[in-house]
């Protein structure tokens, strides 16, 4: 009865949206948890909503203790996942969440990241259209080693993708402003995280083109485009635990008619990609704790821009739920195995 | 496959957790959604997070709608579900999540309600411990009449119930303080219930005994200690969607030790209510969207008085939740039966 | 003692915060109280938080009532303004916070509020820098009808007009996403403001070029940069109670250098509008209750945009802090009297 | 112009308000600022909702920097005043917002803090009803050392002391529960204090009695009752940044009419404590940022209890405000100089 999984990083917020899911699934079970200052801990410290799980002892994270179950979770900060991928063997799947393997440019790496590059793995999100027209899934069926996207680059890659790939709209100067729950950023002892800064506040950071999501973004859009993209880049904290919402505009090259049949006609076939009813605007509340996105595309006739609209749960569809959904495909599962499409709401 | 499950009031908040719940049971599928005002419109209108039912229509909430179904769920305002039920065949199983079918006690429902008395049906809090030693849920198989708890009341009946059944605590002067989250009062165009209104608020409402919950708490309070209770009750709305934390102290009357056991004991073997480890305090968020309720309990030595705190969902344990977990034991399925324990959190 | 000021639309969230700075004047006192279905209702029913003025009773709104004070300030749906504002004597400070008179241009009126124009007034927002080097304050000199900003229309031109006047960007191509509190859509009954549809939720609305601030953010800019405006508008609704962050980009025409310059020498004299050192950005958090914008400005030389964001509160700068700075320029008074400067954080 | 005022733990919300307070007092002007690990900074990294004094730097906290001004406000841990006040000239007003000198009770002192007892100074609440019929206030007449209550402690004193002055309430049981703003706890980097874990959750802590406000709570009601207080003390973390709503019930000893007057009359001149129409409960968003405590009562003859209610905002009245009205109070100005009485809503 079933694969097991191990997750390393486990007493954070990725972490523990990983169990969450990897716990439902019907076809896996939670293996080793480990952490790294938390290690001896009981798991129901830190994740109370995980009750059948909470009497779970936190372990060190290693190889050694990672080794030995069939899906190896990463969730872990950058910089870590390299060394501890490498001593796993081949033949383990291993599901990074961090940002190591996301980039397949090791100078847009070394100029975000600023430390070596460790090379490009499949990259997890299947729904990312190519300019081949080969949609990302087919990229990940038997890999051993799978690159789980950033959230915002999710939203932001699944908001735009469909008009680059279709040609209605420009690449050349996209603008992407999102409003994003503070889970996104983890579970740090920072000041600016603390709640009495986040309610109430709606605050900007890594503006001006800096975050290192930027490149991530860039790339998928440039897979989609088959051209280069220039992006503005602008992400937001709100005060709402979960979601992100991103409006992304891009100018007007084809119709309006052209326009809108792009983006249905690229989700009129993906499981947790849904554009709602003309009219209807997504809601981060709508997709609460599910692997769904929603999105929405108008055309701006007077500003001959195209604006695009979509929302997707930080912690599911933008990090564990598309690790889970990587992993079904890599293991020759049902995509959409395990994993919730109706939101919490309200 | 599968029962067809009707739903009454599927607009509203209740309804649309009941959905989410049905929708996800593998035994049941969800048949007519019925509403008032509403008629005629998308779900997905309204529920944007029920993303698969979202181009379901809504019907007109009657007795021929509704009927041809295995199960039927009312999720109506109180008064509406008797004449309905009475339509309804006697094989049919009616689940009420209104407030109709609840009260045994007629001159209580005349007092609180100032209707007419429906009757009582078998009441759907499986958890419930009474006087003679038994559950509440034997009381539910085979019942085809299901009367669902009051959110409010669930929280603060599973916080105090073992301590009562296990004669530690006096029943004469028990004191209950509720933070609670709007959605309990429904999606209701009513000032107070705007977001305005409720960010940043913590208030009270129905202070000094006119909540119409208090006879209802009382009533299974009196269940659990065969004992008169006097009940001191107070609702506050605090800006979170969901969730209830009811705080509730009773005057000790047995030894501490026994007090602590007598929670561990009474919540052994349930599969949805927790005792959580000593020092742990439970919390809204860990039992979002889950069927879940987190109970601790502590002894305040100088104030003579047990401290019992519960955590439970007002729509998913609270109403939704309760309602599944009946008709799967009332309905011979197993009790825990499509029901999430994991919350979602952050 | 001091001027008098009836206040119509009083029972609303922009006729509260209005009372609450006229309450706090020195050279101001509360008059009439009016409003229209609240006629007769205690003031403290509506906005317990002014408690000294608790005891006021709401009149009919009408010209009668709202004679014979200095000032008049209308709290009132965009329409209703004109009539009663021509029945009240030359003489008299009326301040509009509402639509009507706005508008300088018929035609943009017409087409996005499609009832006829009632005329323009001097536009309350003294800080709009004016491609003729003036200020828009000189206009409100002496002035007896002011028409006071849209909320959303001040954060956005306060955040990018320094760069249009300075001819430091290009106003063909301007992208405005704002981050809103619920407050701003009014004290309406209506259910995407319930809280239980806010609280968790970040949703658009009004996407791709309908909302009706449109043209007066077009109006505004195109008086800074002496160009033709063309503007991607997209609100967004966050849960928090008030506030506005406006994020808006433009293409960079000038230098990096030049773009900093402008933003610092536009407000180096203001005393509400404030631009922060450079790496720290603007938080609705810090304007909370202020009649004070934050403002922030970078040039992203990857994307060939400068982004500007703005911070206000949008009943306090965005609307009443904005009708009583108005008033206090337009009766010759000190330009800041009476009016807060801190917020209210955390 | 003006008394000076110097603030110790400038960079923490307590000292954040403190400066929002006097900056705003017309008879005090801020003097030095000064901080722990935050020496050197710039006082606008830490509240940017201070913008004119932004561009202040904190030194650090010693009685050096401290000397030389009228009025010495400190917002320390607790621990850390005793030594400061120490040295400082008798003559400079210390106002201690820590708990270091509030407890007269030696032994409770060492019982709840477990260190040496400071010594009392003279009690900051100056509402409070005393047995002997006076009032707290006449204590404070020309003191130059004041002990700032603690927040939770001036909810609960002033919603239940009036009924025990009056003898119409029993001192013997009294419940008391809140739903507090985390800002109550300052702007510490504790996991608990994460937006993540706050919204969407209503948490109790410090259950069963060992809060150390318990002290000081039944110190206060002790005075007004004059007889031994039993105290049931349950705080609660609700999601909104400030704000205290305290439930307080009593037994009830005499009649209801009694009671509601009792209330009346204690608050009957107060200028920042009352008590509202009947039936008109008091909520947190409605005293943000006031010196004001909203106040109501109610009897519920079914459960012999008096149910009191208190609002107050935990930084304003519950701390800084309370200091500074303390301070005119010492300093021989009206005691309502300089405080806010209106909050800011919505």
């Amino acid at each position: 009865m079933g694969l097991t999984v191990a997750v390393a990083g486990a007493s954070g917020y990725a972490g523990g949206e990983l169990l969450r899911l990897v716990h439902a699934h019907p076809e896996m079970e939670v293996g080793a948890v480990t952490a790294h200052s938390n290690t001896g801990t009981r798991l129901g410290e830190h994740h109370p909503h995980l009750i059948e799980l909470a009497d779970r002892t936190l372990e060190p994270t290693s190889a050694d203790v990672l080794s030995g179950h069939d899906v190896v979770a990463l969730a872990l900060p950058h910089g870590a996942s390299g060394e501890i991928a490498a001593r796993l063997p081949d033949d383990v799947l291993v599901l990074d969440c961090g940002a190591d393997h996301r980039l397949t440019d090791r100078a847009a790496w070394e100029h975000f990241y600023g430390t070596e590059h460790a090379g490009a793995w499949p990259y997890g999100l299947p729904e990312l259209m190519r300019a081949d027209g080969e949609r990302q899934r087919t990229a990940l069926h038997g890999a051993r080693r799978v690159a789980v996207p950033g959230c915002n680059v999710t939203a932001v890659t699944l908001a735009m993708a469909p008009g680059l790939a279709a040609g209605v709209v420009s690449a050349g100067d996209i603008v992407a402003v999102l409003a994003c729950g503070p889970s996104g950023a983890g579970r740090s002892l920072k000041p600016h995280l603390l709640a009495g800064e986040i309610m109430g506040a709606a605050t900007p950071y890594a503006v001006g083109g800096g975050h290192r999501h930027v490149p991530e973004i860039e790339q998928n859009l440039a897979a989609a485009s088959g051209a280069t993209v220039r992006l503005s880049f602008t992400p937001t904290l709100v005060p709402m635990s979960r979601g992100i919402l991103a409006t992304v505009t891009a100018p007007l090259t084809g119709s309006a008619t052209a326009a809108r049949d792009a983006w249905a006609e690229a989700y009129a076939d993906e499981p947790f990609v849904h554009v709602l009813p003309e009219g209807q605007w997504p809601t981060t509340a709508a997709v609460l704790g599910a692997n769904t996105a929603h999105v929405q595309v108008t055309v701006d006739e007077r500003a001959g821009r195209v604006v695009a609209v979509a929302a997707i749960d930080n912690l599911t569809k933008g990090t564990a739920g598309a690790a889970v959904q990587s992993a079904n495909i890599a293991l020759g599962m049902p995509e959409t195995l395990g994993l919730p499409t109706s939101g919490v709401a309200p």
